[in-house]
C-alpha cells in the first residue's frame, strides 16, 4: 500500500484554484492513485452544514473570531470523519482550501489574532499538515474581475472590498514564507494550461 | 445606573434550572432591575442557529472536539450581541447555561481535554466572567426521572446513558470546588418554593 498524501490548494477570490483541483484529480487518477477530493469549509456532512451557516448571510453577520470558530468547528469533523481515514487508509487526499484559509480570511484579512488561530490549529489539525500546499497568486484587481465575470459574488467574502483582498494576498503570501517546507506559490496568471503545468512541477515531487 | 451582573444556572438535566431562572427573573423585576433573561446554546440570532445544528440529529453527530468548538462559537456571538452590550447598559444578564456546561458537556461529559477548553474560555469569555454561578445539583436518578417525566427527551444530551450523566454531575461538583469566588450550589431537590428561597439567598448579595 502507497502512503497518502495530502494537497491543499489556497488562495484568494478569482485565483482558479477549483478549476485546477479537478485538473490535478484527473492526472492523479491517470497514475492509478486513488484519490479523494474534497473541500473545505465542508467535506463532511456535518462540516457541509456548518458551512451553509458560515458562509451566507451579509458580510457582518459573524464577527472574525465567531467564523474562525465556526471553521475549525467544521474542519475538525472533515478531519475526523473525511481526511484522516482516508490518509489512513493510504488514499491521496486532494483539498480545496485548508487552514491556511483560516489564517489568510479570519486572521490578515478579518483581524482575528494570528496566536489564537495558530493554538485552534495545533489542537485541531496538529500532526495532520499538508505534505504540499499550492498558494495560487494573483493581483487583487484581476483576481476579483474573474469572479465578478461568474455573473455574481459566490460567497460573502467576495463583497468584502479591495482593501480586504489586499491584505488576503499578502497574508497568503506570508504564510508561504513562514512554512516553506509545504508551500508552493503558483503564478496564477495566465492560460488554465500554463497554469496546470506549473501545479503538476510541484505535485511531482510526491509521487511514488 | 447601576452596575450591571451577570448571574448564571448550571447544572444537569431535569434539576429544575429553567423554573428557577423564570422566578429569579420575576423577582429581580419586582426591585425594578432592568433584567435580560437568555439562555444558551443560543442567546442571539446567530447563536441560536448554531444551538439547532448542535443539538439535533443522533448521540454521535458531532465529536466532543467539534461540539466545543460550536459551543463556543455561539457563545462568541452570544457575549458579542447580546450579554456584553446589557452589561455595558447596566442590565443584569440572567442566563441559563453558559461556559460551565462546556467544562461539564463536552469536557468531564464527553472527554474533551480541560485545558482546550479553558483556552477556549480564556480568548472567548475572557473578563466576561459570572458574578454568580448557580450550580444545580440533584441525584442523577431523580434528574433523569424529571426529564423523561416531560413525556421526551429534549435534546441527544439526555439520551446518553446514565454514567455519562454522572460524570457530568461530577463534573459540576468540580468546576464549584475549582471556582469559589462565583459559584454556589444549590439542592435542587424538594419543592420549587425551597429551591426559590436558595436561590434567592445566593442572590441578595448582589443588591445594590
Amino acid at each position: 500500500m502507497t502512503q497518502g498524501r495530502f494537497i491543499t490548494f489556497e488562495g484568494g477570490e478569482g485565483t482558479g484554484k477549483s478549476t485546477q483541483v479537478a485538473r490535478l484529480v484527473d492526472r492523479l487518477h491517470a497514475r492509478n492513485l486513488d484519490v479523494v477530493q474534497t473541500r473545505e469549509p465542508g467535506g463532511s456532512q456535518g462540516a457541509e452544514e456548518i458551512r451553509n451557516l458560515a458562509l451566507n448571510g451579509d458580510a457582518g453577520r459573524w464577527s472574525p473570531v465567531t467564523e474562525t470558530l465556526l471553521m475549525f468547528a467544521a474542519r475538525s469533523d472533515h478531519l475526523e470523519r473525511t481526511i484522516r481515514p482516508a490518509l489512513e487508509a493510504g488514499r491521496w487526499v486532494v483539498c480545496d482550501r485548508f487552514a491556511d484559509s483560516s489564517r489568510a480570511y479570519q486572521g490578515a484579512g478579518g483581524g482575528t489574532p494570528a496566536e489564537f488561530i495558530e493554538t485552534l490549529d495545533a489542537a485541531i489539525v496538529g500532526r495532520t499538515q499538508p505534505n504540499l500546499t499550492l498558494i495560487f497568486d494573483l493581483p487583487v484587481e484581476i483576481g476579483l474581475e474573474r469572479a465578478f465575470g461568474r455573473g455574481l459574488f459566490e460567497t460573502r467574502f467576495e463583497s468584502k472590498g479591495l482593501e480586504f483582498h489586499q491584505r488576503l494576498r499578502r497574508g497568503f503570501l506570508d504564510i508561504a514564507d513562514a512554512h516553506p517546507e509545504r508551500c508552493v506559490v503558483i503564478d496564477a496568471d495566465g492560460d488554465q494550461d500554463a497554469v496546470e503545468a506549473r501545479v503538476w512541477a510541484a505535485v511531482e515531487a510526491l509521487l511514488p
